[in-house]
């Protein structure tokens, strides 16, 4: 080895372990940097406000003339969302497949970002990127152009394999191409870098075709409408729907703005087909009787603004009524379950029938299960394993699978965001960390919310606000008007006026105090005043809104 | 009949009906009232900051007279919570049996509510109040001392099963009581008011002792501390956890407020059974090898403040860590599947194994499956079908299910909270119904919370506030000083420091204009600087905070 002292590559994960979500892995050797995925994820509930969040990019904004792409696997949020917040900062060309691409553009145009390199590759192709040649190979998942990558570096090749699920019978009859990991596999592989989503799951995920029979049931029985909501970026999912609505008659109406937008995408590059002539508008709805009417709306989470949520609340052109069949072909996202059970309600109330994940087989997954991975793990043969995508548990039970396969426990590095893993041809190690975390975006800001504005946020949402407004003569100590109180989010301020008028009062018996001391002592009876009023308060409702006093000195 | 005008029963939910949650109902005749449960519900998520939900009783309060009794199936929040604030409103007699009494009496406790009226009742007695009759029936379910109602009224017998499993192997060994369902089934059934919960699932739901598999098994593979998370009121599971821990030469040691308080009461009620030298205080722990412990924990929805969220964060005398196997023995309840999940991960990053509903069967509902609910349609023969505990979909299923059995969907009747059902010897009919709906409790305010309120949290929470203070003198409508600029949660101040002197300085160019109207037009020079800051603001950052200009006229 002619450079011994720099001969390492260094895997950067940036986001994506210890989270669903922002997946974003940096790969370095020497001079060059490549970038795999983009992504962003939603705010857990305790981010009040905030809209999205990203990942912290320091490291390659400090490194940026390394970059020498980023690789993107596919398109959904979690993996290309932060691109036009990267792609704004450093502009380097972005590699990924049709479909991804074309997801990708869409975005750039929202946010007005123009000229984005973007590269157009297919599964089989390689790229030469500095150091890394890169390999695209064809994986099943619940989006149409998914990739995982063969990534050959100096010192070996990594398997990263994307989200991924096996499914032997896909949609678009194009299944995973085993045979590309088992090349690399009888080469030699270093690392596998392998989707933890459904670790803790045992058995193989359902194919998607495996769901099919439950839409001709639905389909058979259905005497109204059939609207089915769903993942819009799910092609295989609508192809398959929309197959079996033409079968039983129906024309096919797409609702919801993700839907309209990606199904056109979908058709305009051949990933979806479906004839023309059965696809209708919506104002053309009502020359169709409704057991020839499919609706294929956004919505499956329970988002309030979606199509799907709209036509359960008389807020849509669609409303959805007795008569109707609903099927919500997909399963809760963590944190969505409340939304989704009050979509799910209001349709029952409205006298539709519903079809939902307890009640039938509407839904599968797009990640591998312990089978799979194992599958995938025998294929490629890795020296050293890392689990991503995931979170803690996931990891820990991909962890243990590659140990089950018999893999020293040594080999096997369970990182966290942030982590350095050099490997070498002959080991590898943990080796420090790289400035990572969460970047905030609320409205037009990026990153200028943290914990305390979080903080204040959740305080407001609870107890809300108090303010007290007292005017002092400066010269004097008196008041110079009578205080004024306003509060939000306290107590419905017009049944509370005694409770405005005695705390107005415990202000006013400390304001004298201002007369009577010194100026320079003013900070103190401003204090003695916020305490009494935060005590009166507390004592009287049993409630801490922020309290926050405003004192205006005039001469 | 002597007396047709009034002869007729009225049911009438004032809770637990398009929902799981505050279960109340209203049973009257003529001059006689009973009320069956009496429940809280925990808030939704757009609840922001409300502490608690009880039902609105005004119905109640306008016939507090005719009330008879509170008559209580068992234990459970979502049926004893929101007695304190019905007993401070009237004083009646509340029945049921022993342990559901005993958290009765702690939560009196609680509400310094002294002399409350409780008469303690077992499965067989029977008691009269009013015109009314009512036996009380053993069943199964999640919780000691669970009972169903038989209740003989002049038009009839009404079963009201409460929350109720089947169960033939419980851990008490006192199966539900099939044989009295059977016995008022053959002496003719009015009304059967049956649980929904489950009625989306089919089959049975598991015996209780069909887990204690999963605990022998992880008892025996444990090499360190076992920690179990449970409900603290299901003493079934508690016993089980306890005799196998005891099997395998462990102590065991209760921790969290309500864990140890219930723990308390069901070992001096004797529906626990544990020898006292098996009990250990957490001070007398280290005497102990790790694989001697068992600890029993509240957490189990992974609480901010319970016993294991704050064992999984280095937050408790007993910090779990590398060794520890953690069992979370109950299923997330809608609404804490994030919160459950973060306790999971956060314990798998300290090294501990946990044991969870994904991986191994550690939890069973205490709520009857269709199967289980045909069996008790089949025991009681009902003339007339009334679906309670549960939200629309629920209902709808349980509705479905009377309707598979054979009961004409006229006997069926799908009721809302509030709905009027009156009932008599030959039909029945919804007549109208009565003020119902959720009043919010907040610290120690009882229903002075509204949407209005809710709305400002929410804005509050989501964008923060921002207030300007303006003081103008009344003679000339000069500035009297400064203008200060106040805001929470709206943005980082001190890296915004930019940002609120333009936003000042915006303000600063329409404050002329108070010198140069009269003062009867301030109001809409007022109007414009809120405008003018607001818009400003969205320009800036994006974001619409709630908007507060503070003016002050002084003299």
């Amino acid at each position: 080895m002619a450079n011994k002292k720099r001969s390492k590559l260094k895997i950067i994960p940036l986001g994506g372990l210890g989270e669903i979500g922002k997946n974003m892995t940096v790969m370095e050797y020497e001079n060059d940097i490549i970038v795999i995925d983009c992504g962003l994820s939603f705010p857990d509930e305790d981010m009040l406000g905030v809209d999205l969040v990203i990942p912290d990019m320091t490291y390659l904004e400090e490194n940026f003339d390394r970059i020498r792409g980023f690789v993107i696997t596919h398109g959904h949020e979690d993996h290309i969302g932060a691109l036009p917040y990267a792609l704004q900062k450093f502009s380097v060309p972005v590699y990924g497949s049709k479909f991804t691409l074309a997801l990708i553009a869409h975005k750039m145009e929202e946010h007005h970002i123009k000229n984005a390199d973007l590269r157009c590759v297919a599964a089989g192709d390689t790229v030469q990127l500095g150091c890394f040649k890169v390999e695209f190979i064809k994986v099943g998942h619940s989006i149409a152009g998914a990739l995982a990558l063969a990534v050959t570096t100096p010192v070996g090749v990594l398997i990263h394999t994307g989200d991924f699920k096996v499914d032997y019978t896909p949609i678009d009859n194009e299944p995973i191409d085993i045979a590309a990991f088992a090349r690399y596999g009888s080469k030699g592989v270093l690392a596998l870098m392998m989707d933890s989503t459904n670790a803790e799951l045992a058995g193989s995920t359902p194919s998607e075709t495996e769901i099919g029979k439950t839409f001709e049931m639905v389909f058979d029985e259905a005497e109204g409408r059939v609207i089915v909501a769903s993942f819009a970026s799910n092609v295989y999912r609508i192809q398959q729907v929309a197959d079996v609505a033409i079968r039983h008659g129906r024309v096919i109406c797409f609702q919801g703005r993700s839907m309209v937008m990606i199904a056109r995408i979908a058709m305009q590059l051949g990933y979806l087909q479906i004839p023309e002539e059965s696809i209708v508008e919506i104002e053309k709805l009502n020359k169709y009787a409704p057991n020839e009417i499919c609706v294929l709306t956004t919505g499956s989470q329970g988002e309030s603004m979606s199509g799907l949520f709209r036509m359960a609340n008389a807020n849509h052109k669609l409303n959805i009524g007795k008569g109707d069949t609903v099927v919500i072909s997909a399963s809760a996202i963590p944190g969505n379950e409340r939304a989704v059970g009050k979509v799910i309600n209001q349709l029952f109330r409205r006298g539709a029938y519903v079809v939902y994940d307890r009640l039938a087989d509407v839904h599968v997954s797009g990640h591998a299960r312990r089978d799979e991975l194992k599958l995938m793990f025998r294929l490629t043969k890795p020296k050293y394993f890392i689990p991503v995508h995931g979170e803690a548990r996931h990891l820990y039970h991909n962890a243990k699978l590659a140990e089950e396969m018999g893999m020293d426990e040594n080999h096997v590095f369970v990182m966290e965001t942030g982590n350095v893993l050099e490997l070498y041809a002959r080991g590898g190690k943990l080796a420090g960390t790289v400035t990572s975390g969460s970047v905030l975006v609320d409205g037009s800001g990026v990153g200028d919310i943290g914990s305390s504005v979080l903080r204040e946020r959740r305080i407001l949402s609870e107890e809300g606000m108090f303010s007290i407004v007292i005017a002092i003569k400066t010269s004097t100590g008196e008041l110079a008007a009578e205080p004024q109180i306003i509060s939000r989010g306290f107590v419905y301020t017009k049944d509370s006026e005694e409770l405005m008028e005695e705390a107005k009062a415990v202000a006013m018996k400390l304001t004298p105090q201002f007369v009577l001391c010194e100026r320079s002592e003013w900070g103190a009876v401003k204090n003695n005043i916020k305490s009494a009023i935060k005590g009166y308060l507390f004592n009287k409702t049993g409630r801490a809104p922020v309290i926050m006093p405003i004192f205006v000195e005039v001469e």
